[in-house]
């Protein structure tokens, strides 16, 4: 007899089993043996045209519907088998929502054919998000087993947000068990791997957005990030990814395990397939006031070029001097430390070192935070079921340290603790603007130590988790991608300590192969549009668009 | 042989003595038997030149100020005076700071002289601040017997912004026994009183500000509010008090006993004798940006005339429904009623009825809140220097059938109920713009069921607390003053409840001699804005120049 863990698996695969059943024309056969690199897969699985759609960037695909060149119909469909052929060789959907997809892109469509206009900036551009969003009418189970039959009958408010723009939602995703691993593995579906190189992560928290990212089956992902979430998987998958200042974006109709806990707030953030989709999503969705009907939310409008005008002052953070990044990450912040010197038009670029301010105690504060009661809720909702902690949440939860217990005494002193951390820092940084009044505008830092992860090895996430705890916005865009000959193990490395050594042992460029390298860019808080403007800017240095 | 807590207490004292002796000259000799209303007695006591210039309204003083009229030492001179004769009056006073605020005012003279500029737009205005701001160099002990000798070397951040404005802090003010009264009673200084009528209190927690403001013997003091703190006492002695959105004003350098508690934030506030004060206090303090140096902060500017042009709607909250008000309350409730229906120039008003949701409920909520740990931190920093708690310590604390020790995961729950409700609020509010696209600007409202009340029966703080819980700004401006024949007792009242009963019977209108009647204007969050330009035109309807 089946256990009732297996019964509530075995439901939610179902679901998600019989929704990409749906899809039609059913895609043909993968090829045997699979290659590690699974990017070129679509050309030989889908048609031309449903190639050309997903490989639009998302706002020339949104100018295409608007225009009449494309229907949303169309679109959707495009994407809804891309994103089928995604699950079949990346394990990264949780479920595919043709009917309401399909249904609001013919409602849309009927909208353009009656008035010739678009209903909003996304009309038609299909969007997906990670498992723990609200999605009306079908279950959400945050990755537990024991919430596999949790269903809700609202759709979470950025998704109403999203669909009154006119984005589809088409897809729902896998995240890792707890929502707390920088992978993405649960009991229910098992582990989503990257599409560059299987035997690497998507990364995680939102890794199936990631993988669906790095696929290009999805034209935007909504992810969650409390320490790095949002660009981790972005990040791993060569795309972008941000992570606003919290409560920009609105939370109401997410499910977790920690509503209520306040010492670090977790953001929704896009995932996307270029800089300008993400800025789109940005400043859309915080044009329509989200703070009028989600109190909690900061009413803070979006500003369109928020630099002083001529001057971009960037502070580079090349290690934080617990875990040093390795070599791919430290050439791609040469190349854009590099082109940057060369200049950009009509631009003062000036770079000034940051150094890390005790990223290590700010770790040891972040994770006592994350667990104020020692994991306990997390745990005995996992034992409820007599579902396992996977190694990665044994990793964050029992074998961290820091995590124990608090009363509530404790956890003011730790509130307190946290905010004398986050003066120091804002002193720091208030600091390089001591000679000349023009405090450094961001920093330009990695995102990781290193490029995708092994799976079961991302045990390091201050790089990322370090601006969460500040509150300050963060946002990857793609730089390189991993080179067997210009990325070579440094014969003579010296680790600083063991967290150096874990990560510098494991690597070797072979075991990276394809793998694209990222880095990051930070503001201080509220500060989300310099992070997107001053990123424009350095992709301008890189020879892009943006 | 004195006890501890005597030495500590004589202390305390005996630094308010002698910064009060240092005011020179010294002060004639009382009238005796002294009224129970004491604000005649400054034109007996202080030269004529002295009274003008602290009843001057505090922006024309400025203004005098910086057209050589009057020195900033002559303007600090009147106030130490009239402070210190507040101080034998009403027991209001912590310390005075001749010293300080005469040096400072020196400054600010030298300066004017030598370039015919003022330093900002507070040059030489004195200003004052509640016992538990820090003062640079000063012992704060937050209200704590214990915390008497406990050293400070920097000044709090508001207060080092202000005298860069030009303020001049001259004064620091009583506040009651943990800071968590709407009266002003400790063990250190004893009850501070009403300028007006002896016999009632001057409000609380911010109460030695409330009585120094009533009493004409400071041009803008400086509270917190986290009950209605600010608003209490500005009401209390028929003066503007505001509590903005939290964390729109510094707030390092405060110190209490609940430092990392989030779910109920207190905010700092100005106590003043204008309108256009208040205003100028929150716009010149948030002009200055202080986010950049205190990262806690909203980094949101203040604005000019938000309100849609020409168009004003307010609800009009006649009752919360669980305490009446009392007969001036009522009274005043419709004196602007009935002016605002008579038309403001240039305005269209619609007032619309506004009904409490859930007050009740609300109050459990908050005061569940405000004691996570039961009040144990407070209650033991008493015990450990026998410091016995007051009546109204008791009532909030232990009398109080909410309050109980929380664990880590019941704080959180609270939380959730908190957003909860915070989220029904706001749909109410919305509801009120469902016709017409114009939800209401404002709420009209009540501060207290009743006037400055009789000493120990503050025991109702819902008509200012609710907003806390919500986090609105909320603001008092004073309509009238009890009136013997208008606000007589209404012989069939009929109580709605055990609590109504308290106050309807504590009531007469010869108890209340001479009262001042405020009220309070209350904007959803982040529009503090809103509020004050909202009470201008309320004060304009009431034929008064705001």
């Amino acid at each position: 007899m089946a256990s009732m863990l297996d019964t509530l698996v075995a439901k939610a695969i179902k679901i998600r089993d019989d929704s990409i059943a749906k899809v039609e024309p059913s895609l043909g056969k993968l090829p045997d043996p699979l290659p590690l690199n699974v990017t070129g897969i679509p050309a030989e699985l889908l048609t031309k045209e449903e190639c050309e759609i997903t490989q639009t960037e998302p706002l020339d695909l949104i100018g295409k519907i608007a225009l009449g060149e494309l229907t949303a119909v169309e679109v959707a469909k495009a994407y809804l088998r891309r994103a089928a052929l995604a699950q079949k060789l990346l394990n990264c959907v949780t479920e595919l929502l043709p009917e309401r997809a399909l249904g609001r892109a013919a409602e849309l469509d009927e909208y353009y054919r009656k008035t010739g206009k678009t209903i909003g900036p996304f009309h038609g551009l299909p969007i997906s998000s990670k498992e723990h969003f609200s999605v009306k009418n079908r279950y959400v189970n945050a990755s537990f087993v024991a919430w596999t039959e949790k269903f809700v009958t609202e759709d979470a408010h950025v998704i109403e947000i999203m669909e009154s723009l006119g984005g589809v939602l088409f897809a729902r995703s896998t995240q890792p068990q707890t929502i707390m691993h920088v992978e993405t593995e649960t009991v229910i579906y098992g582990t989503t791997t990257n599409p560059y190189n299987r035997n690497l992560s998507s990364g995680g928290s939102t890794g199936g957005e990631g993988a669906l990212l790095g696929f290009n089956a999805t034209a935007l992902g909504m992810g969650t990030d409390i320490g790095g979430s949002a660009r981790w998987p972005a990040a791993s998958n060569g795309r972008y990814g941000m992570r606003p200042t919290a409560n920009r974006i609105p939370m109401r109709g997410l499910i977790g395990p920690a509503a209520g806990a306040e010492s670090i707030s977790g953001a929704i953030g896009p995932l996307a397939q270029s800089r300008r989709t993400m800025e789109h999503f940005m400043k859309h969705v915080i044009g329509t006031k989200p703070w009028i009907t989600e109190p909690g939310l900061l009413a803070v409008p979006w500003r369109e070029a928020p630099l002083t005008p001529g001057k971009l002052k960037i502070g580079v953070l090349m290690t934080d001097d617990v875990v040093n990044p390795l070599p791919p990450v430290k050439r791609a912040l040469n190349i854009v430390v590099e082109a940057l010197k060369k200049g950009v038009p009509g631009w003062e670029i000036e770079l000034v070192p940051f150094k890390a301010q005790k990223h290590d105690y700010a770790w040891e504060l972040t994770s006592q935070l994350y667990y104020p009661d020692g994991g306990e809720k997390v745990l005995n909702l996992l034992a409820s079921v007599g579902e396992e902690p996977l190694p990665l949440t044994k990793w964050i939860l029992s074998e961290n340290p820091y995590v124990k217990k608090q009363d509530i005494h404790s956890l003011w002193e730790l509130n307190v603790k946290r905010d004398a951390y986050r003066t120091m820092y804002s002193d720091y940084w208030n600091e390089s603007g001591k000679e000349d009044g023009h405090p450094i505008d961001v920093v330009l830092c990695p995102v990781a130590p290193g490029v995708a992860c092994l799976h079961g090895t991302a045990k390091y996430w201050s790089y990322t988790s370090q601006w969460n705890l500040l509150d300050y916005p963060a946002a990857t865009f793609p730089v390189t991608v991993v080179d067997q000959d210009l990325d070579k193990v440094e014969p003579d490395y010296e680790p600083m300590n063991e967290q150096d050594r874990f990560f510098y042992d494991l690597y070797s460029p072979e075991k990276f192969t394809d793998a694209p390298v990222n880095l990051q860019v930070v503001a201080r808080r509220f500060n989300d549009d310099v992070v997107l403007q001053a990123m424009k800017i350095i992709e301008n240095a890189l020879g892009r668009e943006s």
